[in-house]
């Protein structure tokens, strides 16, 4: 499928797999870049020393293109960007924060530059996809890339009619067999029905999560009209860790999409670009009787 | 363009124009059920008296198929209905409330009857149309109207993809030369940039406001976690009709979608739904180089 995203990265499908903490490392990125999409380490859960090793090992796992998803904010960010240049990523998505400082530090260095836009005023402002991709496609000329309650070809599909010319995947990659996101948490995605996810702390780090105890204590929090810095405390250290990664599932933090509600089946993700486009071609042949 | 919405209704377009309290009244219906889609007169701020007379206006301005959008838990629901039957509205749409009581009266007096579910358990969760319209459809077979987001032909053709059979508009007709919320409003819609609504009050009644002085005192409220009889004493009574019917920016509630940021020039409703239909073949035909 010949696109500007895919064009651009030179693969197979205008299809990212979202670089997500506590999910998106080698095995993951590896198995969907192998199987055309665009798989992305994320950067954000990761050490330095970490992330060197899980981009050496992507390397070792595929020959295709890969990416890496820093978030700007992170605090050990120039080791980050140090350790990109130096094992030459080929790819990087830059998040949450202005990518100012190092989009030219990375174009320098001959890397494809994304930044993702739905930073956190997007997230407050909860603009959903249906409206805010056919804002940002009329504002850009330059390629566009759909995130946010896309699990299916045809939800990529309709993103594309949107005017997006790739989407990204986030949850429904969680609930892959190569995803390191703990088993109890995949298994709590796919049992997630409509209704089971809320988007939470606005103020702090808007976040969207599956409902357990440590949401509950935060929804609590949240209708005693708790300061600012009594939810950073409630959210300590290591919540999205214990939760995502150690599948404590009571006290830790879950993050997931509403779209998990749609989301069945754990697969391996290769299974799931190939399920993904080719319900995308479906969808589309079906269009003509619409 | 023939589909089960279109067939059902017997109306040229699957296009259903949203019967919006202090917005549809006859003369936006009638002129879009004349351009082929489906007018809706909104009976949730009409006196029964007031319904009867602007269901004999439509009658009189249009000879196309045309209905009322009735809110269930509206306090003279029994005139309502009454009216309704004995003036032979071909079609009723009812929202916010159980449906359970009044579908079969109306069913059986030949009425065709569409239930609203993007209710209030909906709108406290926030699903979007892009997650929703896809697990209504798997749920149901019977035809789906997607409503949210949708005020061009592109995002119309988003829906019919995620699996809808027709779409609801109701912004983009706020918007239009008929309808007969106050100009001041209209004005105020088209100006609406990305991120001047926010969805407000989810514990009392959730609606999205276009952000003015009342906004700001509801915001203030729930920030100092003010109880839900303080809000409601706030939102008091006649705010809505104060905002959207009267005009007044200041201290009038005003009822508005996210999608108002995409919407730009005040328009005759029939040339608002020739241009949605128009752009939904447009963007069709483009498909073929997705």
């Amino acid at each position: 499928m010949e696109n500007r995203v895919s064009d651009l990265f030179g693969i197979k499908y205008p299809l990212i797999q979202a670089g997500m903490v506590w999910a998106s490392g080698w095995r993951l990125a590896a198995a969907v870049s192998n199987a055309g999409g665009l798989g992305l380490l994320g950067a954000g859960s990761m050490y330095p020393d970490v992330l060197r090793e899980q981009i050496r090992k992507c390397k070792a796992a595929t020959d295709k293109p890969f990416g890496v998803n820093v978030p700007i904010l992170y605090a050990d960010i120039e080791k980050h960007i140090a350790i990109i240049l130096e094992e030459k990523v080929p790819i990087v998505f830059t998040s949450a924060g202005n990518p100012k400082t190092w989009t030219p530090v990375l174009k320098d260095a001959g890397i494809k530059v994304v930044h993702v836009v739905s930073s956190s005023k997007f997230a407050r402002e909860e603009t959903t996809t249906m409206v805010l991709v056919p804002l940002v496609k009329a504002a850009v000329d330059i390629p566009v890339i759909a995130a946010g309650g896309i699990a299916t070809g045809r939800q990529m599909l309709a993103a594309m009619v949107l005017g997006a010319d790739g989407v990204q995947i986030g949850s429904r990659f969680v609930a892959s067999e190569e995803a390191s996101s703990h088993t109890l948490f995949k298994e709590a995605v796919v049992k997630a029905q409509e209704g089971d996810t809320h988007l939470m702390m606005k103020e702090v780090v808007p976040v969207r999560l599956l409902k357990n105890k440590f949401y509950e204590d935060v929804k609590a929090a949240e209708q005693r009209c708790a300061s600012k810095e009594e939810l950073i405390q409630l959210l300590g250290r290591g919540r999205a860790k214990k939760g995502m990664f150690e599948g404590n599932m009571v006290e830790g933090e879950l993050e997931i999409g509403q779209v998990s509600a749609s989301i069945n089946k754990i697969m391996p993700a290769g299974e799931i670009v190939a399920e993904i486009f080719n319900e995308y071609l479906a969808a589309k042949a079906e269009l003509k009787n619409l």
